[in-house]
């Protein structure tokens, strides 16, 4: 069976999943997403990725053209039986669509609304994770923009911060890229959010920070507070990563990803990862009931 | 005849001028683009634009497979003929095109190439401004990313933040925003340079605050440097626009636009605003020579 793809409500094939050279998800990077993990055929985490995905249409000033939460399920679960999965990495996106020449924003938006679908390895305790080995991360010099210049918390298809910062970990061993802010405090990874551990603590990056908060994020902190893991939140030197004993990364594809190396600073995995990882799987096994 | 586009080496019509879903230009908003001129077939400032280009790419790391700037001229004209213009804007884009589905970029690049033109009235001392009035700016809250975390003078698709400065424009009389750097000092508008007069000397924000040195800026400074006006670059609070005699935006299309407003502030168009003009238009004329 080829590939299938949801466009503005229909499923195409491949070659028709396409969008006009003047969509301005295209011309500007204007528009919003979300990628999404789904287990068994149930998209993890639906209501926040969806609350997310309006937050991020509200700041670029057009969550009122937004399909509804229940039509962007409908779409992303039409087009997961198209392709026969049920474990599986979905991106919904949603722009501005096509409007008339100018920059300004019209008010009156006719979105332009895409799904894509992917197959992933079953996931929870039964399942296999995405990634073959831990992540090693490089900080690099490419920094996140200040919250006044972009708006960290919107996930746009603006993205090319996140792509300069990978394109300096080539020829290196790094797969992740972690930035810091102009300020130099540790922000987060291209595609995930940093934790660490040292001492008895469970530290990740704060919302004064500029960063997207991810979901994944949310749920480990979560989990964290159920299991009496101390968490703290703040603005962090690059440095505090030398007295870590335990680093990972999360985002939604790779769920808790250990990680053996920041640079030259290496780690082992540790009992807090382990701990979190045997939580965060029992969740997803739920979703399997 | 309707209208068509230049994709990829073909001339198409306008509902077949599309891109995949997959294109990272759509995706990521990972591509670079240039806004042209043409005044009677001839491209203004060609090689400057294509100059500008290559920068781009060489910022994002797919200099290399951009078309030579001769294949680019040639499908600009192509598109020009194909849809009976000799005074239009052209907009030439260069993306990566699609790639296997990691953020990372792949060095291997099969680059997405769109022309789109339109009609515009004919320029120079016979022609007509494309703008009906002066515009009327408002210093925005939107700041422009330090170029530390987004490169200010590669011109990307990865947009959004011209786009948030103008949506706060919304309900107000201001057609431009003006945005400043995260410190506070003038930086540019949306779409646009900024210049202001006082006392005797012509004023632009200089190459350390974070903008886009529009090729139209460059023409302005180098007129301002053949007519003998003084000119000075370099980092200005919003509070010097108070003592300015005369103030004006250039870019491609506006060329060089008057502004009677900056927020409260009131100005007229005043006599080195004309020069300027009258300077340009000439350069113009010599294209229909």
């Amino acid at each position: 069976m080829s590939e299938r793809y949801h466009v503005d409500g229909e499923l195409v094939s491949a070659s028709e999943a396409t969008v006009s050279v003047r969509d301005r998800g295209f011309m500007y990077g204007d528009g919003v997403f979300e990628t999404l993990r789904v287990y068994g055929g149930e998209i993890f985490e639906w209501e926040a990725h969806a609350d997310r995905l309006r937050r991020s249409g509200e700041t670029l000033g057009f969550a009122d053209a937004l399909p509804s939460r229940d039509s962007l399920q409908g779409r992303i679960q039409e087009t997961l039986e198209a392709n026969g999965l049920t474990d599986a990495y979905a991106k919904v996106s949603v722009t501005r669509g096509v409007q008339p020449g100018k920059l300004t924003p019209e008010p009156d938006v006719d979105p332009t609304v895409v799904v894509y679908t992917a197959a992933l390895p079953r996931g929870g305790s039964d399942g296999q994770r995405v990634w073959d080995e831990p992540a090693a991360l490089s900080i690099v010099e490419q920094r996140k923009p200040a919250k006044t210049a972009l708006p960290a918390d919107a996930k746009t298809h603006s993205y090319l911060n996140s792509i300069l910062a990978r394109l300096e970990l080539r020829d290196t061993e790094a797969d992740e890229a972690i930035m810091r802010s102009v300020d130099g405090v540790l922000a987060e990874g291209a595609t995930s959010n940093l934790f660490f551990v040292a001492g008895e603590t469970l530290y990740t990056p704060g919302d004064s920070v500029p960063l997207l908060p991810g979901i994944t994020r949310d749920v480990v902190v979560d989990i964290a507070d159920d299991a009496g893991i101390s968490t703290e939140t703040g603005e962090y030197e690059p440095d505090r990563l030398a007295d870590a004993t335990e680093v990972f990364v999360t985002n939604s594809t790779w769920e808790i990803r250990p990680v053996t190396r920041v640079d030259d600073w290496e780690y082992e995995l540790g009992p807090v990862t382990r701990e979190l990882q045997r939580q965060f799987d029992e969740r997803v096994d739920s979703l399997y009931d």
